[in-house]
Protein backbone atom coordinates (compact mmCIF):
# COMPACT_ATOMS: atom_id res chain seq x y z
CA UNK A 1 0.00 0.00 0.00
CA UNK A 2 1.31 3.28 -1.21
CA UNK A 3 0.32 6.44 0.88
CA UNK A 4 0.98 10.35 0.48
CA UNK A 5 3.08 10.02 3.27
CA UNK A 6 5.69 8.06 1.66
CA UNK A 7 6.45 10.65 -0.81
CA UNK A 8 6.83 13.27 2.18
CA UNK A 9 9.65 10.47 3.72
CA UNK A 10 13.28 10.30 2.48
CA UNK A 11 14.22 6.50 1.38
CA UNK A 12 15.88 4.90 4.44
CA UNK A 13 18.00 2.02 3.76
CA UNK A 14 17.93 -0.54 6.82
CA UNK A 15 19.94 -3.38 6.32
CA UNK A 16 19.91 -7.21 8.55
CA UNK A 17 22.50 -8.49 9.68
CA UNK A 18 23.55 -11.63 11.34
CA UNK A 19 24.72 -15.39 11.22
CA UNK A 20 22.53 -18.12 9.61
CA UNK A 21 19.36 -19.23 11.70
CA UNK A 22 18.75 -15.97 13.37
CA UNK A 23 15.32 -15.25 11.64
CA UNK A 24 16.17 -12.44 9.44
CA UNK A 25 14.18 -13.13 6.55
CA UNK A 26 10.84 -13.86 8.86
CA UNK A 27 11.57 -10.78 11.10
CA UNK A 28 11.82 -8.47 7.73
CA UNK A 29 8.08 -10.35 6.43
CA UNK A 30 6.73 -9.01 9.34
CA UNK A 31 8.41 -5.80 9.72
CA UNK A 32 7.29 -4.91 5.98
CA UNK A 33 3.87 -5.81 7.42
CA UNK A 34 4.39 -2.81 10.48
CA UNK A 35 5.78 -0.52 8.00
CA UNK A 36 3.04 -1.11 5.56
CA UNK A 37 0.72 -0.46 7.45
CA UNK A 38 1.69 2.56 8.98
CA UNK A 39 1.83 4.06 5.14
CA UNK A 40 5.55 3.69 4.22
CA UNK A 41 6.39 2.21 0.96
CA UNK A 42 8.73 -0.90 2.03
CA UNK A 43 10.86 -2.32 -0.56
CA UNK A 44 12.32 -5.94 0.46
CA UNK A 45 15.25 -7.26 -1.47
CA UNK A 46 18.52 -9.41 -0.58
CA UNK A 47 22.58 -10.01 -0.83
CA UNK A 48 23.17 -11.43 -3.15
CA UNK A 49 20.60 -10.82 -5.68
CA UNK A 50 17.20 -8.68 -5.90
CA UNK A 51 18.21 -8.17 -9.51
CA UNK A 52 19.12 -10.88 -12.71
CA UNK A 53 22.54 -10.20 -12.90
CA UNK A 54 23.25 -11.15 -8.81
CA UNK A 55 20.59 -13.41 -8.48
CA UNK A 56 23.00 -15.15 -11.31
CA UNK A 57 26.54 -14.19 -9.22
CA UNK A 58 24.75 -16.02 -5.84
CA UNK A 59 24.02 -19.37 -7.97
CA UNK A 60 27.84 -18.83 -8.80
CA UNK A 61 29.03 -18.13 -5.19
CA UNK A 62 27.00 -20.91 -3.13
CA UNK A 63 27.59 -23.63 -6.26
CA UNK A 64 31.49 -23.24 -6.41
CA UNK A 65 34.10 -22.92 -4.16
CA UNK A 66 36.83 -20.35 -4.53
CA UNK A 67 39.16 -18.45 -3.20
CA UNK A 68 38.61 -15.51 -0.65
CA UNK A 69 39.26 -13.09 -2.79
CA UNK A 70 37.08 -14.23 -5.72
CA UNK A 71 34.20 -14.52 -3.54
CA UNK A 72 34.37 -10.72 -1.94
CA UNK A 73 34.88 -9.68 -5.32
CA UNK A 74 31.68 -11.37 -6.45
CA UNK A 75 30.24 -10.17 -3.43
CA UNK A 76 30.72 -6.06 -4.54
CA UNK A 77 29.80 -6.82 -8.29
CA UNK A 78 26.16 -8.38 -6.98
CA UNK A 79 26.39 -5.46 -4.72
CA UNK A 80 27.14 -3.13 -7.03
CA UNK A 81 24.76 -3.99 -9.34
CA UNK A 82 21.91 -4.27 -6.80
CA UNK A 83 22.68 -0.87 -5.62
CA UNK A 84 22.00 0.83 -8.60
CA UNK A 85 19.49 -1.34 -10.02
CA UNK A 86 17.14 -1.71 -6.89
CA UNK A 87 18.31 -0.35 -3.82
CA UNK A 88 18.90 3.79 -5.09
CA UNK A 89 15.89 4.07 -7.35
CA UNK A 90 13.45 2.88 -4.38
CA UNK A 91 14.88 5.07 -1.83
CA UNK A 92 14.94 8.09 -4.82
CA UNK A 93 11.12 7.74 -4.77
CA UNK A 94 11.38 7.73 -0.79
CA UNK A 95 10.90 3.86 0.04
CA UNK A 96 12.48 2.16 2.83
CA UNK A 97 14.66 -0.45 1.63
CA UNK A 98 15.10 -3.58 3.87
CA UNK A 99 18.20 -5.47 2.32
CA UNK A 100 19.42 -8.95 4.22
CA UNK A 101 22.70 -8.54 4.11
CA UNK A 102 24.80 -5.53 2.90
CA UNK A 103 28.17 -4.23 3.42
CA UNK A 104 28.95 -5.85 6.92
CA UNK A 105 28.55 -9.27 5.55
CA UNK A 106 31.78 -8.52 3.47
CA UNK A 107 33.16 -7.33 6.89
CA UNK A 108 32.32 -10.11 9.03
CA UNK A 109 32.49 -12.96 6.67
CA UNK A 110 35.29 -12.19 3.95
CA UNK A 111 36.95 -10.26 6.36
CA UNK A 112 37.01 -10.85 9.66
CA UNK A 113 35.78 -14.62 9.20
CA UNK A 114 38.36 -15.14 5.71
CA UNK A 115 41.27 -12.97 7.43
CA UNK A 116 41.26 -10.90 4.57
CA UNK A 117 42.29 -7.36 5.00
CA UNK A 118 39.91 -5.78 6.72
CA UNK A 119 40.85 -2.17 5.24
CA UNK A 120 40.31 -3.75 2.10
CA UNK A 121 37.16 -4.86 2.46
CA UNK A 122 36.19 -1.19 3.99
CA UNK A 123 37.73 -0.33 -0.16
CA UNK A 124 35.76 -2.58 -1.86
CA UNK A 125 32.55 -1.76 0.08
CA UNK A 126 33.18 1.63 -0.54
CA UNK A 127 33.53 1.70 -4.14
CA UNK A 128 30.33 -1.05 -4.82
CA UNK A 129 28.03 1.36 -3.19
CA UNK A 130 30.06 5.04 -3.67
CA UNK A 131 30.44 5.21 0.38
CA UNK A 132 26.90 4.55 0.89
CA UNK A 133 26.31 2.81 4.64
CA UNK A 134 23.32 1.56 6.05
CA UNK A 135 20.99 4.34 7.64
CA UNK A 136 20.56 1.63 10.43
CA UNK A 137 21.91 -2.01 10.94
CA UNK A 138 19.83 -4.10 12.30
CA UNK A 139 21.94 -7.10 14.07
CA UNK A 140 19.65 -10.01 15.16
CA UNK A 141 22.43 -12.17 17.22
CA UNK A 142 21.93 -15.68 17.58
CA UNK A 143 24.29 -18.70 19.33
CA UNK A 144 26.44 -19.90 16.29
CA UNK A 145 25.15 -23.56 17.81
CA UNK A 146 21.48 -22.83 18.22
CA UNK A 147 21.49 -20.92 14.95
CA UNK A 148 22.93 -23.76 12.85
CA UNK A 149 20.46 -25.81 14.24
CA UNK A 150 17.77 -23.90 12.87
CA UNK A 151 18.82 -23.44 9.91
CA UNK A 152 16.71 -25.30 7.48
CA UNK A 153 18.48 -25.35 4.23
CA UNK A 154 22.55 -25.30 4.78
CA UNK A 155 24.48 -23.79 2.08
CA UNK A 156 28.41 -23.79 1.87
CA UNK A 157 28.97 -20.95 4.27
CA UNK A 158 26.73 -23.09 7.20
CA UNK A 159 28.50 -26.47 6.24
CA UNK A 160 31.72 -24.51 7.61
CA UNK A 161 30.41 -25.29 11.31
CA UNK A 162 29.64 -23.39 14.60
CA UNK A 163 33.32 -22.38 14.53
CA UNK A 164 33.00 -20.68 11.60
CA UNK A 165 30.28 -18.77 12.32
CA UNK A 166 31.79 -17.91 15.48
CA UNK A 167 34.27 -16.10 14.01
CA UNK A 168 31.62 -14.24 11.70
CA UNK A 169 30.29 -13.35 14.92
CA UNK A 170 32.88 -12.16 16.13
CA UNK A 171 33.07 -10.02 12.95
CA UNK A 172 29.54 -8.10 13.03
CA UNK A 173 30.93 -6.84 16.92
CA UNK A 174 34.18 -5.62 15.05
CA UNK A 175 32.08 -4.50 12.37
CA UNK A 176 29.20 -2.34 15.23
CA UNK A 177 32.42 -0.58 16.73
CA UNK A 178 32.78 1.29 13.56
CA UNK A 179 29.49 2.83 13.68
CA UNK A 180 27.30 2.28 16.83
CA UNK A 181 25.21 4.62 16.60
CA UNK A 182 23.69 3.32 13.39
CA UNK A 183 23.50 -0.27 14.42
CA UNK A 184 21.07 -1.92 16.71
CA UNK A 185 21.62 -5.54 18.24
CA UNK A 186 18.75 -7.46 19.05
CA UNK A 187 18.74 -11.00 20.48
CA UNK A 188 17.31 -13.56 18.04
CA UNK A 189 14.29 -15.28 18.59
CA UNK A 190 13.87 -12.91 22.08
CA UNK A 191 9.85 -13.05 21.06
CA UNK A 192 7.58 -13.72 18.27
CA UNK A 193 8.29 -12.30 15.05
CA UNK A 194 5.76 -10.37 15.16
CA UNK A 195 6.23 -8.88 18.28
CA UNK A 196 9.88 -7.56 17.62
CA UNK A 197 8.48 -6.31 14.32
CA UNK A 198 6.01 -4.17 16.01
CA UNK A 199 8.56 -2.84 18.48
CA UNK A 200 11.31 -2.41 15.55
CA UNK A 201 8.60 -0.52 13.68
CA UNK A 202 8.05 1.55 16.52
CA UNK A 203 11.75 2.57 16.89
CA UNK A 204 12.17 3.08 12.81
CA UNK A 205 9.25 5.54 13.01
CA UNK A 206 10.46 6.94 15.76
CA UNK A 207 13.77 7.32 13.98
CA UNK A 208 13.12 8.22 10.43
CA UNK A 209 9.07 8.22 10.27
CA UNK A 210 8.94 12.01 10.73
CA UNK A 211 10.75 15.32 9.33
CA UNK A 212 11.88 17.63 12.07
CA UNK A 213 10.56 20.58 10.87
CA UNK A 214 13.24 23.46 11.78
CA UNK A 215 12.64 25.00 15.26
CA UNK A 216 10.70 21.77 16.35
CA UNK A 217 12.31 19.35 19.02
CA UNK B 1 56.65 -31.76 -24.38
CA UNK B 2 58.57 -31.44 -20.99
CA UNK B 3 61.95 -31.25 -20.99
CA UNK B 4 64.99 -30.73 -17.88
CA UNK B 5 64.94 -27.00 -19.39
CA UNK B 6 61.95 -25.77 -17.88
CA UNK B 7 63.07 -27.22 -14.49
CA UNK B 8 65.84 -24.58 -14.75
CA UNK B 9 64.12 -21.92 -15.89
CA UNK B 10 61.48 -20.08 -13.60
CA UNK B 11 57.89 -19.48 -14.63
CA UNK B 12 56.96 -16.30 -16.68
CA UNK B 13 53.71 -14.45 -17.44
CA UNK B 14 53.17 -13.46 -21.00
CA UNK B 15 49.89 -11.37 -21.36
CA UNK B 16 48.26 -10.91 -24.77
CA UNK B 17 46.23 -8.00 -25.21
CA UNK B 18 43.80 -6.31 -27.78
CA UNK B 19 40.84 -5.03 -29.29
CA UNK B 20 38.67 -7.77 -31.13
CA UNK B 21 39.58 -9.01 -34.36
CA UNK B 22 43.80 -8.81 -33.64
CA UNK B 23 44.17 -12.02 -33.97
CA UNK B 24 45.60 -13.04 -30.30
CA UNK B 25 44.47 -16.76 -29.96
CA UNK B 26 46.07 -17.73 -33.69
CA UNK B 27 48.92 -16.29 -32.38
CA UNK B 28 49.36 -17.32 -29.30
CA UNK B 29 48.77 -20.88 -30.55
CA UNK B 30 51.79 -20.60 -33.06
CA UNK B 31 53.72 -19.17 -29.81
CA UNK B 32 52.92 -22.25 -27.79
CA UNK B 33 53.95 -24.56 -30.59
CA UNK B 34 57.33 -22.78 -31.09
CA UNK B 35 58.24 -22.37 -27.63
CA UNK B 36 57.37 -25.99 -26.46
CA UNK B 37 59.47 -26.34 -29.85
CA UNK B 38 62.51 -25.51 -27.45
CA UNK B 39 61.91 -26.89 -24.85
CA UNK B 40 59.96 -25.02 -22.69
CA UNK B 41 56.66 -26.08 -20.88
CA UNK B 42 53.83 -23.68 -21.83
CA UNK B 43 50.21 -23.38 -20.13
CA UNK B 44 47.99 -21.27 -22.41
CA UNK B 45 44.87 -20.23 -20.49
CA UNK B 46 42.47 -16.98 -21.31
CA UNK B 47 40.87 -14.32 -19.03
CA UNK B 48 38.27 -14.21 -17.63
CA UNK B 49 37.89 -18.44 -17.63
CA UNK B 50 40.36 -20.65 -17.25
CA UNK B 51 39.19 -22.48 -14.28
CA UNK B 52 35.38 -23.56 -13.93
CA UNK B 53 34.07 -20.85 -11.43
CA UNK B 54 36.07 -18.21 -13.85
CA UNK B 55 33.93 -19.65 -17.15
CA UNK B 56 31.01 -19.21 -14.94
CA UNK B 57 31.97 -15.84 -14.36
CA UNK B 58 33.13 -15.18 -17.99
CA UNK B 59 29.21 -16.47 -18.52
CA UNK B 60 27.68 -13.65 -16.13
CA UNK B 61 29.79 -10.74 -18.14
CA UNK B 62 28.95 -11.91 -21.89
CA UNK B 63 25.37 -12.72 -21.30
CA UNK B 64 23.93 -9.34 -19.41
CA UNK B 65 24.20 -6.31 -19.17
CA UNK B 66 24.75 -4.43 -15.81
CA UNK B 67 26.77 -1.16 -14.67
CA UNK B 68 30.68 -0.30 -15.18
CA UNK B 69 31.92 -1.56 -11.73
CA UNK B 70 29.39 -4.88 -11.57
CA UNK B 71 31.89 -5.81 -14.57
CA UNK B 72 34.68 -4.75 -13.17
CA UNK B 73 34.13 -6.46 -9.91
CA UNK B 74 33.39 -9.65 -12.02
CA UNK B 75 36.67 -9.54 -14.20
CA UNK B 76 38.45 -9.21 -10.60
CA UNK B 77 36.68 -11.82 -9.59
CA UNK B 78 37.87 -14.19 -12.42
CA UNK B 79 41.09 -13.10 -12.49
CA UNK B 80 41.83 -13.85 -8.60
CA UNK B 81 40.68 -17.29 -8.81
CA UNK B 82 42.21 -17.69 -12.36
CA UNK B 83 45.29 -16.78 -10.70
CA UNK B 84 45.58 -18.66 -7.53
CA UNK B 85 44.37 -22.16 -9.69
CA UNK B 86 45.76 -21.75 -12.58
CA UNK B 87 48.75 -19.38 -13.07
CA UNK B 88 50.43 -19.35 -9.85
CA UNK B 89 50.82 -23.03 -10.19
CA UNK B 90 52.10 -23.37 -13.59
CA UNK B 91 54.51 -20.55 -12.73
CA UNK B 92 55.73 -22.24 -9.64
CA UNK B 93 56.48 -24.82 -11.46
CA UNK B 94 58.59 -23.21 -13.79
CA UNK B 95 55.87 -23.02 -16.87
CA UNK B 96 55.58 -20.02 -19.12
CA UNK B 97 51.98 -18.67 -18.98
CA UNK B 98 50.54 -17.20 -22.38
CA UNK B 99 47.15 -15.58 -20.96
CA UNK B 100 45.10 -13.77 -23.38
CA UNK B 101 43.88 -10.80 -21.42
CA UNK B 102 44.84 -9.73 -18.26
CA UNK B 103 45.05 -6.69 -15.65
CA UNK B 104 45.93 -4.29 -18.67
CA UNK B 105 42.26 -5.09 -20.52
CA UNK B 106 40.37 -3.90 -17.37
CA UNK B 107 42.32 -0.38 -17.39
CA UNK B 108 41.24 -0.57 -20.93
CA UNK B 109 37.91 -1.61 -21.31
CA UNK B 110 36.34 -0.30 -17.59
CA UNK B 111 39.35 2.34 -16.75
CA UNK B 112 39.82 4.03 -20.16
CA UNK B 113 36.72 3.00 -22.35
CA UNK B 114 33.99 3.03 -19.55
CA UNK B 115 35.30 5.84 -17.69
CA UNK B 116 35.87 4.11 -14.21
CA UNK B 117 39.05 5.99 -12.27
CA UNK B 118 41.92 4.40 -13.68
CA UNK B 119 43.01 4.63 -10.39
CA UNK B 120 41.25 2.22 -8.74
CA UNK B 121 40.84 0.00 -11.59
CA UNK B 122 44.59 -0.50 -10.65
CA UNK B 123 43.81 -0.72 -7.22
CA UNK B 124 41.57 -3.28 -7.82
CA UNK B 125 43.91 -5.15 -10.29
CA UNK B 126 46.75 -5.34 -7.28
CA UNK B 127 44.80 -6.60 -4.83
CA UNK B 128 43.18 -9.65 -7.44
CA UNK B 129 46.64 -10.32 -8.38
CA UNK B 130 48.70 -9.71 -5.22
CA UNK B 131 50.34 -7.01 -7.01
CA UNK B 132 51.53 -9.54 -9.52
CA UNK B 133 52.26 -7.58 -12.71
CA UNK B 134 52.99 -9.33 -16.56
CA UNK B 135 56.75 -10.72 -17.39
CA UNK B 136 55.78 -9.17 -20.80
CA UNK B 137 52.48 -7.80 -22.84
CA UNK B 138 52.47 -8.55 -25.86
CA UNK B 139 50.01 -6.12 -27.89
CA UNK B 140 48.58 -7.23 -30.64
CA UNK B 141 47.38 -3.34 -31.88
CA UNK B 142 45.03 -3.32 -34.52
CA UNK B 143 42.87 -0.72 -36.62
CA UNK B 144 39.60 -0.98 -34.59
CA UNK B 145 37.22 -1.12 -37.96
CA UNK B 146 39.08 -3.96 -39.07
CA UNK B 147 39.13 -5.57 -36.32
CA UNK B 148 35.72 -5.22 -36.15
CA UNK B 149 35.25 -6.75 -39.64
CA UNK B 150 37.46 -9.86 -38.76
CA UNK B 151 35.94 -10.67 -35.32
CA UNK B 152 33.83 -13.72 -35.94
CA UNK B 153 31.47 -13.82 -33.20
CA UNK B 154 30.21 -10.46 -32.23
CA UNK B 155 29.85 -10.75 -28.30
CA UNK B 156 28.43 -7.74 -26.63
CA UNK B 157 31.72 -5.44 -26.20
CA UNK B 158 32.06 -5.56 -30.35
CA UNK B 159 28.57 -4.57 -30.03
CA UNK B 160 29.40 -1.21 -29.19
CA UNK B 161 31.42 -0.57 -32.07
CA UNK B 162 34.26 1.27 -33.45
CA UNK B 163 33.65 4.44 -30.97
CA UNK B 164 34.25 1.97 -28.26
CA UNK B 165 36.76 0.00 -29.29
CA UNK B 166 39.15 2.86 -30.46
CA UNK B 167 38.47 4.05 -26.75
CA UNK B 168 39.89 0.88 -25.76
CA UNK B 169 42.62 0.71 -28.48
CA UNK B 170 43.43 4.16 -26.48
CA UNK B 171 43.53 2.66 -23.31
CA UNK B 172 45.66 0.11 -23.94
CA UNK B 173 48.57 2.93 -24.94
CA UNK B 174 48.01 4.45 -21.71
CA UNK B 175 48.23 1.52 -20.08
CA UNK B 176 52.10 0.75 -21.50
CA UNK B 177 52.88 3.53 -20.67
CA UNK B 178 52.92 2.93 -17.44
CA UNK B 179 55.41 -0.02 -17.94
CA UNK B 180 56.96 0.75 -21.38
CA UNK B 181 59.73 -2.34 -21.06
CA UNK B 182 57.80 -4.65 -20.24
CA UNK B 183 55.53 -3.94 -23.47
CA UNK B 184 55.90 -5.08 -26.67
CA UNK B 185 54.05 -4.02 -29.49
CA UNK B 186 53.05 -5.54 -32.40
CA UNK B 187 51.15 -4.81 -35.30
CA UNK B 188 47.94 -7.54 -35.82
CA UNK B 189 48.49 -9.59 -38.96
CA UNK B 190 51.62 -7.89 -40.07
CA UNK B 191 52.71 -11.36 -41.08
CA UNK B 192 51.14 -14.92 -41.04
CA UNK B 193 50.85 -16.46 -37.62
CA UNK B 194 54.03 -18.91 -37.84
CA UNK B 195 56.39 -16.21 -38.81
CA UNK B 196 55.07 -13.99 -35.95
CA UNK B 197 55.43 -16.53 -33.61
CA UNK B 198 58.64 -17.48 -34.78
CA UNK B 199 59.90 -13.77 -34.30
CA UNK B 200 58.14 -13.58 -30.96
CA UNK B 201 59.35 -16.72 -29.53
CA UNK B 202 62.55 -15.47 -30.94
CA UNK B 203 62.47 -12.54 -28.46
CA UNK B 204 60.84 -13.74 -24.99
CA UNK B 205 64.23 -16.58 -25.33
CA UNK B 206 66.08 -13.60 -25.13
CA UNK B 207 64.70 -12.03 -22.76
CA UNK B 208 63.70 -15.46 -20.45
CA UNK B 209 65.16 -18.34 -21.88
CA UNK B 210 68.59 -18.41 -20.33
CA UNK B 211 69.74 -17.39 -16.84
CA UNK B 212 72.52 -15.36 -16.89
CA UNK B 213 75.06 -16.72 -14.42
CA UNK B 214 77.35 -14.13 -12.15
CA UNK B 215 79.81 -12.25 -14.06
CA UNK B 216 78.57 -13.45 -17.33
CA UNK B 217 77.83 -10.51 -19.50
Amino acid sequence: MKSTKSKRTTGRLITFEGTEGAGKSTLMAALRAELESRGIEVVSTREPGGVPVAEKIRSVILENSMSPWTELFLYEAARAEHLQAVILPAMARGAWVLCDRFTDSSLAYQGHARGLPWKKVETLNALATEGREPDLVVWLDIDPAAGLRAARDPNRFEAEGVAFQAKVRAGFARARKRRPKHWMKLRAHAAPAEKMASSLAEELMRRFGAKKRKGAR
